[in-house]
């Protein structure tokens, strides 16, 4: 390689070091930090997201993105390629901006806690404002520099190369199977005999393990991870020290598990980053609806399904003992596959759960095209929610203030929800025309061969494909949203 | 103030970030990470050094340090100054030396963990060899850019301003006290009816409950701290964030507690420094032997008063229940005071502790100043050792081997640990002074006056003073070793 690229290489490890600093603190912060400790997070946060802002957009990369040469390696060629493509996007954006934005987001998220418990939306409303008037800046300016729509601009940020325009119809058609088809599953639905709840508690103790050995079952080597707690379960840390998260309820152990097994998903993935590019950009995972594909593959493709069921019930028997029938495989299909109209995105089922995402795509494209105002959001969230699912949500915090994600800044990421889903079914399609008998194995709670699959044709291709690509190396086509409804067909629909 | 003095403040303010951000990382690699993230922490941490290390010696800083102006307020001349040397210090050391000498520290530290467990000082005998050999050299370009001898520079690198030439008749003159009145103690120990052990065991929960309590009464508010488990207890995070951790034995209980209110003086002081001047350098605490006095007043001093243990010993009761007369005062006094010629520091009482020190002290000095070599090290060390104590060491786990510091290239920290039990003992004694009937509320288990009266006199302060004039600013007068061999009589040879 040459001197410029090799320069450039040692840079962008650094960069992704203090990157690593941060997701730790970021996991810290959510799992163990008491709560006087967040002013000075805050600042912490900011400080290295300032520094590797700076590292990215030295007068010395623009020299070096100008003369460094790779010897003609895919894997080169991709990492030099996502080099520029970072490098555009950091020098669009001025250090001032960036740390204003982490600081404005940081404390919006903050007093959303509270306006959220009160659903008071009124209280978090000028913050709210102040952060979509930092990312409406930052989409402008990404915008000139990237040749995108602005609301294009800060997709590319979560899912590279996946645009407002290639979204739109895919989300269109899914509202139109979703209005024909919603009624008919509840109808089904309606049919069958009512699930039963396994009776409580739970000892947490008995959750904790259960989630430790599942997501040991699917591969995840707690010699590089951690299972802990905090409010919002979510999967952080770094390839070679994953930190998954849950939230244990004595009432209720299905809420906390299938949280775990979706973050194993996450983990995984990670943990399958090629680690001879480690801390390069080629090493890092293809996007947000890339990642979103390995939790939901393995959450509702793997083990939402009915192979998986009956093993994973003799499971949960042996943990929590009592009657075995709620522990069933069509009981356990009954509870956790049950369609429901339900407000709260993190709880809806597979069928319902894009409307809900689809909701927020249309509204946040509105926010940073400056077509909506902060002000306005909580009619248009219920009137949005009225036409997608046919109910008012009874206040905000069933609303607009249920989800962190734009009250910390995050614009433009939540298609990647409903993409993952997409095409986790269509990967999950193809595992099971290249791997014989892969629901026998999944029925004896064998989940290694999927997972190999997934680590050789997804984990261990870091981003040297794009989505579309990654997908098409995967399958043998690019995205797909039929082979996602008719997965659904065949759960709900049948 | 001046363009470039506010410049300088928000740089420093910013590295100050960055050491936050590491010292967290620290916290986590200790109580948290599991084995697999090691390597990549490495990277994380030496990354945070290199850039925090760019930030101090950019050209930038040398030309805002010429031409800086405060306006005369002495917390500002007392800052900039701090900068200044802060400056100078980073300056005089090249970048690839820093690099280098944490290369040497991490892999004769690694290496060192086997040397100890297996006594077999030449396995390590070639990574200490190198580490001493960098130790040299950045004690020698120190000197240079700061007029000092090496090892003086080196010892300024953890207690700003105190230097060989005044600890070493400090030291010689207890090492004359000891030779006199520790064969005195130790007669009148062996008249007194020997202690009994409370019997085990104490449950770990109950351990945590206690120790947590204890702290609390001592101020720490735990809005602001955490109490973790490592295998090592230290005080770590930052001063909103205090991160605190000790190792619980079943068995036996005083390690950890006594542990635990060691780290709370710590605690306490990082928790007092002034809010104002955060994240500047005359907002940092003054030192590491002022730090030590704190821990070592409040474990020592206070802990283990006649008065406390009074209490203390009904708080144990009731916490482990069983036979009370264990817990009585004396027979506390009797376990917590014993004296012994032991071989491990941290394990040595207070009376034979400073020959521990007085060991370390010359014989650092001595390889710094390459009057010794590595090679002849175990030697040196168990000569000293009979000279002191009167004992020759077994082998060299309980030698030279037994300590992290050197190992991990910290030369010239240990003088703080005696300077700082000296001054504890002087700080308490004027405590005892300004506060009327402060025995009286120690022996209520009322802390808060005594700790009201550091906070004010000393943590509150910073680092706007040196060692001697923060003395001087509490006590009326500079470091009077006088108070610490008081204190020392009248607890182990009346």
């Amino acid at each position: 390689m040459n001197a410029a690229y090799a320069r450039l290489r040692s840079r962008f490890a650094r960069m992704a070091a203090v990157g690593e600093a941060a997701a730790v603190l970021h996991w810290d912060a959510s799992a163990m930090m008491p709560p006087g400790g967040g002013v000075a997070r805050g600042e912490q946060l900011a400080t290295l997201a300032g520094l590797a802002h700076e590292m990215l957009t030295a007068p010395s990369v623009a020299e070096d993105l100008a003369t460094a040469k790779t010897e003609g390696n895919p894997w080169d060629d991709a990492n030099l390629a996502l080099m520029r493509r970072a490098h555009a996007r950091g020098a669009a954006l001025p250090t001032e901006l960036v740390e204003a934005t982490a600081r404005a987001n940081s404390a919006c998220e903050k007093v959303w806690r509270r306006a959220k418990a009160d659903s008071d939306f009124a209280l978090v409303r000028p913050y709210l404002e102040e952060v979509v008037r930092l990312q409406r800046e930052s989409a402008s300016a990404l915008s000139v520099a990237l040749g995108l729509s602005p609301y294009d601009a800060l997709m590319d940020g979560y899912q590279p190369g996946v645009f407002a325009a290639e979204v739109e119809p895919v989300f269109a058609a899914y509202e139109a199977f979703l209005a024909e088809e919603l009624p008919r599953a509840e109808a089904l639905q309606a049919r069958r005999p009512a699930p039963t709840d396994p009776p409580g508690p739970f000892p947490i103790p008995a959750q904790r393990a259960l989630c430790r050995r599942l997501s040991e079952r699917l591969g995840l080597d707690y010699a590089h991870a951690r299972l802990d707690e905090s409010l919002h379960p979510f999967c952080g840390g770094t390839p070679t020290d994953i930190r998954i998260t849950t939230f244990y309820n004595e009432q209720d152990f299905a809420k906390s598990l299938l949280g775990v097994l979706h973050e194993t998903g996450h983990a995984l993935y990670e943990r399958g980053l090629p680690p001879d590019w480690a801390r390069q950009p080629v090493g890092e995972a293809a996007g947000m609806a890339a990642h979103e594909s390995q939790s939901l593959l393995v959450e509702m493709q793997a083990c939402r399904s009915d192979a998986f069921l009956g093993f994973l019930g003799d499971e949960l028997h042996r943990s929590f003992g009592g009657d075995p029938a709620p522990y069933g495989a069509a009981n356990l299909a009954g509870l956790w596959r049950r369609v429901e109209r339900g407000f709260i995105r993190v709880d809806a089922d597979e069928l319902t759960y894009p409307a809900h995402v689809i909701l927020r795509f249309r509204l946040e494209r509105a926010l940073i095209a400056g077509e909506l105002s902060v002000a306005d959001l909580p009619g248009a969230w219920n009137g949005a929610f009225v036409a997608l699912l046919g109910r008012t949500p009874p206040d905000d915090a069933r609303g607009c203030l249920q989800d962190i994600h734009w009250h910390d800044g995050a614009f433009g990421h939540f298609p990647s929800y409903t993409l993952g889903a997409m095409a986790a079914a269509q990967l999950m399609r193809a595992a099971r025309r290249d791997i014989p008998g892969m629901d026998k194995e999944l029925g004896r709670g064998e989940l290694l061969p999927l997972i190999g699959w997934l680590r050789d044709k997804v984990h261990a291709q870091g981003s040297r494909f794009g989505f579309q690509d990654l997908l098409r190396h995967a399958t043998g086509k690019s995205l797909d949203p039929d082979d996602f409804t008719e997965h659904l067909r065949a759960r709900y629909l049948d």
